[in-house]
């Protein structure tokens, strides 16, 4: 495994993890799957592998996969365990920039927008880290059925505080076949999560059965 | 003026009011021009006039043009007038649909979401209007420039929690040459309002002269 070229997915087992997976081992990364179960991880790593030619993949316990990353982490989590995940990986993750992709849905009106009391999950997580974690906030506007199935029909925001990291990210999505955008501050991330339960709407009333998206259009 | 046809815009004085006026009249609608001022009313009215080929279109006071639609009322102002403004309309608003398009900027930060407590300033607007108005969130990703040239070039996103209105409202996009959608809950105009500070954002980063817009994909 090329270690300087490793991405982590903590809550990499679920199905966005497995999204983002699937597009960061197309682009030629390592990937290291992380989750509160490392027989889960194992299980998920191995789908990876037998799904794509060639992918250096493998499954960790969360704070070992962030541990591994040298650079990037990504999280992924039911917003139920967003704050103990965040809790578990925090050791593994100074210095480093940490993706955050989770979305406050709250079961079942996941088709009704709830964002918490700090405006968005993403705020939530840096509130916590502190100031040693870039975070930055992607990837909440992709499904993870467009993820397995190469380029997605769909657009990128980035929202973060910090202007090289949030390139960073732009730059790791584009390599992974998307168009990303700068979308401002970390705060800005609320517009991207709320938006995800808009779009859960859409697809029930308009049957998107890959999941629906944006795209900006300048003009 | 066929007032069965009406629409009134408060805040039409405003460069957003403006728009949807104009994007009103080419459909064939009659449209006044509500402001608290009713000279500034009067002369946006004849400014549209002068515009646009056989526009029906006159000036009144807040809650005059707000009286005077029997059906829909649109509602773009400043955040910082908006709780005011929707006191004096209050009186002119029974039983109708209002159309919210009020984004929560709060200026100078502009391109950054300070979202309102209650989650956005449509759901403000339904708390203080009470059941018998049927609010409906629209409007606030299409710029005022894209409104005044004909179809814009990018969707519009409807929340409310009568569906009925809602669909009244994206029948009424669609006249005006938009392509318009089902949000979902009023809550969702939390989605919409937050992107407007985005959109902002892109903007300034990327130079979108007539503003940049979002365009939703289903698959």
């Amino acid at each position: 495994m090329s270690a300087h070229n490793t991405i982590a997915i903590i809550g990499g087992a679920g199905a966005m993890g497995g999204g983002l997976a699937s597009a960061f081992l197309r682009a030629g990364r390592s990937v290291v799957i992380g989750s509160r179960d490392r027989a889960r991880a194992n299980a998920a790593a191995s789908a990876l592998a037998a799904d794509t030619a060639h992918a250096d993949v493998t499954g960790l316990s969360n704070l070992d996969a962030a541990k591994s990353a040298p650079e990037i982490v990504v999280l992924t989590v039911p917003y139920a365990n967003h704050l103990n995940v965040l809790r578990e990986i925090q050791p593994g993750l100074d210095n480093k920039i940490l993706i955050d992709a989770t979305v406050p849905l709250r079961p079942p009106k996941v088709a009704r927008v709830q964002l918490p009391e700090k405006g968005s999950a993403a705020v939530e997580a840096q509130a916590f880290l502190g100031a040693s974690v870039r975070v930055v906030s992607a990837f909440q506007n992709v499904s993870a059925e467009k993820l397995k199935t190469g380029a997605p029909n769909c657009d990128v925001l980035v929202a973060g505080d910090d202007v090289d990291a949030r390139e960073r990210v732009i730059a790791l999505a584009q390599e992974a076949g998307m168009a990303a955008w700068h979308a401002g501050p970390l705060d800005n991330s609320a517009a991207a999560e709320a938006l995800t339960s808009v779009l859960i709407h859409i697809n029930k009333r308009y049957g998107a059965t890959a999941g629906a998206g944006i795209r900006i259009v300048l003009d």
